[in-house]
């Protein structure tokens, strides 16, 4: 098992931005194709791509982009991993907060993705999405920063 | 969906740094405001932080810093994803062992955080803690590092 | 509670991979081994490593080294996490496809970690391993990134 070097250089800039997305409560919000332009924009061809999701009851995770039947069966899936009927103590936000704060911790609010080319290194079937696991609409804040020259 | 560039410039430094952390068995250690000062003393103005954990039954996740109702419910989460009576056969370090592991797995070890003007870009709501997953209290090592200028 | 500096200095270098890794179905490989020595071989001495897995049904993780049977647990684990038998609706690709994808979601794609004096700033029992959550064998692309000087 060996790794083979793909490109070497310097490192010289970075930039940072802000995507606020309104959710229409829980369900996922693919944000591949605004991150990529705004990677592409920034003129930086190799380097590092961070997104980061400013919220403890909304996630960010990377998942098929094909099939919609994968995200209902996520959906479902958190649905079990974290129920709403689990006698929570902290339930004075609705019975929907607890359950959106495990999803949140199981499914991470951060990502590094490398880029090369002006490309996020994503694989063929792979999409980033914003999940809310609110029951309500949200607007959600995410910060992306990139590095790399 | 457009991204909104926050800030864009040179990079030129790192810096590295350790936290050890004095746990009090299973529960959470919130680490915030010692990454703050870090961040704030080494004058790196933007770029990106990185928190990584080194250790495979203790993690580091983002959460409420409000109210502590949250982490009590989310211990009995943890409790619930991974029983400690599950007829593990890794069970001679004892029966909050493999339980550890496993939410050490399911909350991860290293967090990415972009930095602007000296802050990290947490929400408001968004505390950083070290979360202990076994019984007795253990001496926890992290390393944090920030890129930028 | 206080960050102690380690190290400090400028940053002038990046280079990414590519690993390869071939599953032989089911379970974990580790590639601790691989990428250490590619950071080696980079001449970057300090830095930030990035590690990512380029699938849906395919994660990384880090966990303990030492004794197998951890390993052997933890799958069982993700078969408690996301049982085969929860009548999804995406099955067209097989019992074992969308218990990958949510096995994925859980355990995470991206993977950052320090690197001080040419080495990752792994604790002692930590390896860092790829799942695979298919049952088939398949061929697993993985892309590494360093940054530093």
């Amino acid at each position: 098992m060996r790794i083979e070097t793909l490109s070497e250089g310097g490192i010289t800039r970075q930039a940072s931005g802000r995507l606020g997305v309104d959710t229409r409560g829980q369900g996922f919000t693919e944000i591949t194709d605004a991150v990529a332009a705004w990677v592409s924009g920034t003129g930086i061809r190799h380097g590092l791509l961070t997104i980061f999701c400013r919220h403890t009851s909304a996630s960010l995770l990377i998942q098929e982009n094909a099939d919609p039947d994968v995200r209902r069966d996520l959906l479902r899936a958190f649905d079990r991993l974290a129920p709403r009927d689990a006698g929570y103590v902290h339930s004075t936000e609705g019975p929907d907060d607890m359950p959106a704060h495990i999803r949140t911790v199981i499914s991470g609010v951060s990502l590094s993705i490398p880029v090369t080319e002006s490309r996020m290194g994503l694989g063929t079937w792979q999409g980033i999405y914003l999940a809310e696991h609110r029951d309500r609409p949200h607007r959600r804040d995410l910060i992306v920063h990139l590095i790399g020259a």
